[in-house]
């Protein structure tokens, strides 16, 4: 038994992972492969329905909203909204909260002009950027709602005077969003949501047709929301374990149930950190994020035998990311709070052994 | 027992399935499933790098070339080629062979002038349009190897003054190719290669730069070549069961056996139709597909019964594409030829029965 603590592609629910096992053998008894049929079918129509449906209810989308499965990531993305929405000649403002939002706001300078309206870049990113003026002229605003390596969090989205675009790729679904806010929402699945290899995008339609530059069809929102997600060949395997996934929450009793459950397992583990005089938080308290806990040993000398203890644990995907170091627990909607409890022992253990 | 002839996403070998199934639960004995585990694990790492190791081997790859694989299918590459390969002001070279082709020269219309140097669209794409002359001025000259809608395919490539960028989507690794004759080559993965998800793109490193347009990160090759493969999170499980179906391949004596293997099924399914009363071959018989075999009910009125037997014979995916009608027979490489056989023995039981 493995305790999970990877940044993505993340843990995902064990049920979940039985039944796209199955599916790779014998797909709803077709006696064929989810692998080997045509994503016409009538049993993958079925699927992919099923998963919009299921955001839909789970995020409560309102109606003037469409819900796209497309590929390329959460990067590829960085370079779609500014190509749909950022007119020639026109400007996007920007939050700079990380290495992944600095990546969005350098993709978007190749359609127009960028205004980095705030950006935490001095500190390394250890809090969210919070008192910023919005250009009322700005084509948008981009925001990074959880940012997975130095685990801050917003708390509370920006009211902004244009369409609110929002990278939501390492906290989608683990906490209630009012999606009415938001023109445009994009997630990466690979963390609380299905594997990697599939990327959501929740678009409100009325923001779309704004731009004159005309966009190649795979690159355009409205092809692929006149395709339904089927403009080209989907990426049939990571949608289904992504409709499984949202199935799984669903029956966990959805969004708000999680939520709970996300806050206590953050709750305990903040609690550990700032009692634990061996270890402390990366973060500043009220941005702490509760989908990646970054913590660091107070020596660093107790790095490496502490990972080899969490190694011997079960614990693995603990290490954080080279430009934080010491360690990251991503504790994603599927991580149970038993494997939070592992990791609290063991710190308390090492703890008890390095007094 | 399905006999599966689907035109995409298509058979896949049942030992890959096996092994890819295995790896949904426990990955190499990590105890973690594929799905969970880091792209930049060592674990994944490795499997990425025998990838491209056995396309290079399969296929022979020369020096000078990258072996990449992307997401977003052969229809983002539609955009992707011109993108990277065609100046503002210049002019790009394509031969129209069916709908993919049609699909692939509207998006190099964004770029730059596309010269269709050669159609056969006024047939509806029963044959290859051969004779035609390439500018020398063109940037590249793009052509469709197999066209899958109407069952043809390019038996020898064109020699062309200028870099030869084809799609391969539907029968890479099908038969031999002199890798060394083309500037690029790309194909979806979910014919002959592996699932719906992943696009393999191999690109002769110094026709790339030639262009002075700014190329976001997603779209540009040589980003994607300095990340190998892996500028963001790659998808994992479709490159993994490509991995796995490319040793298949391997096992089963490489590209030169499966060719053997392939000319065997469609030379019995051919001589069939040609020699059955019933049936008729769509595409011209210089021009005939080893991989997608199109034919049609010399009555239509048989259409429906016939489709009804090979229902009852567990023959599956064998409906022919809406805007050619009939019968379409994928005979991928990973379809046995009993599965022919099967095939021959209910037209020839049909033919019987309604004599």
């Amino acid at each position: 038994m493995k305790h999970n603590f990877g940044a993505g592609p993340g843990i995902l629910p064990q049920e979940v992972l039985k039944q796209a096992a199955a599916a790779v053998i014998n797909f709803n008894g077709t006696g064929l492969s989810l692998l080997e049929i045509s994503h016409r079918s009538a049993e993958f129509e079925a699927v992919l329905d099923e998963a919009v449906s299921l955001v839909k209810e789970l995020f409560e989308v309102p109606s003037g909203y469409s819900v796209l499965f497309l590929q390329g990531g959460a990067s590829t993305q960085f370079a779609m909204v500014p190509y749909n929405l950022l007119p020639e000649g026109g400007k996007a403002a920007y939050v700079e909260s990380g290495v992944w939002a600095n990546k969005a706001l350098k993709e978007a300078k190749y359609f127009g002009t960028v205004d980095v309206v705030a950006t935490s870049k001095e500190s390394n990113f250890t809090y969210i950027p919070k008192d910023f003026e919005v250009p009322a002229d700005a084509a948008y605003l981009h925001i990074t709602s959880n940012n997975t390596i130095y685990g801050t969090q917003l708390q509370q989205f920006p009211s902004s005077p244009v369409p609110l675009v929002c990278d939501m790729s390492s906290d989608i679904f683990s906490r209630k969003v009012n999606v009415a806010d938001f023109g445009l929402i994009y997630a990466g699945a690979q963390k609380n949501m299905g594997p990697a290899g599939v990327t959501l995008v929740i678009v409100k339609d009325d923001i779309l047709g704004k731009v004159d530059r005309k966009i190649p069809a795979m690159f355009n929102y409205q092809t692929q929301i006149e395709g339904g997600s089927m403009y080209n060949t989907p990426p049939v395997f990571a949608i289904y374990v992504s409709m499984l996934t949202l199935n799984w929450l669903k029956a966990k009793g959805g969004v708000e149930a999680i939520e709970k459950d996300n806050l206590a397992k953050s709750k305990a583990l903040y609690t550990e950190i700032d009692r634990n005089p061996l270890f402390k938080a990366v973060a500043v308290p009220e941005d702490r994020s509760h989908m990646n806990v970054c913590f660091v040993a107070e020596n660093p000398e107790h790095e490496k035998p502490f990972l080899k203890l969490c190694d011997e644990k079960g614990i693995v995907g603990l290490k954080g990311h080279r430009s934080v170091g010491g360690f990251r627990a991503s504790i994603y909607n599927a991580l149970p709070i038993t494997s939070v409890h592992v990791l609290i022992e063991t710190m308390q253990e090492f703890a008890e052994k390095n007094k």
